[in-house]
């Protein structure tokens, strides 16, 4: 039978969950054990639970570990950590302290002989990748991110603040109207204010002045002022009912030029049903490729950019050019 | 000063022209010779034109051969040829033949030390990247490829076969209900039929009976009978203008369920308002990969699948994890 590729998990939120799940439509791993800050004996989950403490004693049992903390403060100390004991995936997604993250890492990958793929998901990640397909192909040219629909967690925390404000809930969402510009190509200048809009879900307390809540969230300097603002008020049970997933995505737009006067268009395009079990998807496709690229020899930190794609499926190169070219 | 890289294009159709623009786009490259079968001294371009015959001599100028010729008789011949004396890069498309074109180029090509990235461009190319990445991200679901708005040049030439018609051109268009079917996450499924619709541009002869050349078109076997098909008669003078260029494009679509239920879609577009033009500026990307993996050291023929995105940018990994990670 060929080696299934034995993987742990550490941290076991939404992401850490994602995994799990994710693991489960990919024959070619195993889940060895997901490792917790908790007490694991307070946890259920349909897999081994593991206190963090014990992790090194998985050492010769794991091939990739798979980093679902979050990048505030928990994969800055362990993903340096890790990669000196395993193959390691994470999701840092601190777009400014990538260059440092990156550092530390390859510094501990390198010494101890393992690789680590770093700041994947889909952005960074996915959205990433197409940033720079669009400006290799396209030099000539302007490139456009847009988010959304998705839960801000920022923005939703604002809203709450709001003096009578029961419950709320911050979409953003991209300007319809700015996203078909550059579709025409018209190459226009846009800020992230014009690219978005905000739209709020509100359950206001009992006898709140609605009026006041809308003209308070609208005007919040920084948050919304600058902003199109779209408030609605609900019921609780309609925010229960519709505003529990965690659905998110967006676009990757890079409209140029070539010769005389072509227009091309490349559009890249995400609609998540699930942020978290997204990402998580992306997690494991590439700690497929940490394993990969151990097995070939290679050592340090890696990102998306020195991935091939081939590495990322269970396929064999052979089937990839036959099935999929 | 840095080392441009020295190319060099083999044949000076739409494709050649198209590198020919593509490369002043791009300047870590120099254009070394365009090289013809045709007599150097009959043709016109802003670069040196060689016949190809002297084609040897050049093998200590030259980094890589932009290999600019058609799939059906050319790249069979020229591929495996060109590999034995230089690295080279091509759009070989006739998929079903890439297995064995991708071994007799490998053969040469590791035999001869150079590197050969066969099957470049959109289709094979860039859709083939995103079908692989969606099947890798999202293994429980469906891949739907859609071709077009462009010219499909087997059906023009069949509608012009047709009695009555002086001048024709067919586009094929991607069916918007089948999209839409799609992105809602329906996984639905669709022949190539359902897909696409055909749209026919015609300028009748004098006096030619429109409703015939209609109904024949439209009752056409293989080509027309089973489509939806749009047939628009048109005079010359519309014809010249408006349906010179050569656009094309379409959309991967990958439509998938993770964790319990939730819908997850991935798509990539393409609007392109000239096919060879864009498909030049891929070859030119493609390029510059082909020369980093053979200083590198690395030899044989590769696809899209074995080269990670970070070797198509002319910037360094350190700035690639900065500016666009």
């Amino acid at each position: 039978m060929e080696h299934k590729i034995t993987v742990g998990i550490v941290g076991y939120g939404n992401l850490g969950k994602g995994v799990e799940l994710a693991l489960k439509q990919n024959p070619d791993f195993q889940l060895e054990a997901i490792f917790t800050r908790r007490k694991p004996e307070e946890l259920t989950a349909g897999s081994k639970l593991v206190h963090i403490s014990e992790v090194q004693a998985y050492q010769d049992k794991i091939d990739v570990m798979i980093l679902c903390g979050g990048s505030a403060t928990d994969l800055p100390v362990q993903g340096p950590e890790f990669a000196a004991m395993f193959n390691t995936v994470d999701s840092f997604d601190t777009h400014a302290r990538i260059p440092e993250y990156f550092a530390k890492v390859d510094a501990e990958a390198r010494k101890s002989g393992h690789v680590s793929v770093i700041s994947t998901g889909w952005d960074p990640g996915l959205f990433s990748l197409n940033r720079l397909l669009g400006e290799a192909i396209l030099p000539e040219g302007k490139e456009y991110t847009f988010w959304g629909k998705g839960v801000s967690q920022g923005h939703s925390d604002a809203v709450r603040r709001v003096e009578g404000v029961k419950l709320g809930i911050q979409y953003t969402i991209p300007s319809e109207t700015a996203v078909s510009r550059v579709r025409a190509g018209e190459n226009p200048e846009l800020s992230t204010r014009d690219k978005h809009l905000r739209e709020c879900f509100i359950v206001p307390e009992e006898g709140a002045d609605r009026d006041r809540i809308e003209a308070e969230i609208k005007s919040m300097p920084n948050y919304f002022a600058d902003y199109e603002t779209i408030v609605h008020f609900i019921s609780e049970e309609e925010m229960k009912a519709n505003h529990s997933a965690m659905p998110h995505g967006g676009h990757v737009l890079r409209s140029g030029k070539t010769g005389a006067d072509s227009t091309q268009l490349i559009e890249f395009v995400l609609k998540l049903g699930s942020n978290p079990e997204f990402t998580a998807s992306v997690l494991v496709a590439y700690a497929r490729a940490a394993y990969r690229l151990a097995k070939e020899g290679q050592t340090g930190a890696k990102t998306v950019f020195d991935i091939p794609f081939g590495a990322l499926s269970p396929k064999s190169p052979e089937q990839l050019r036959k099935e999929l070219l």
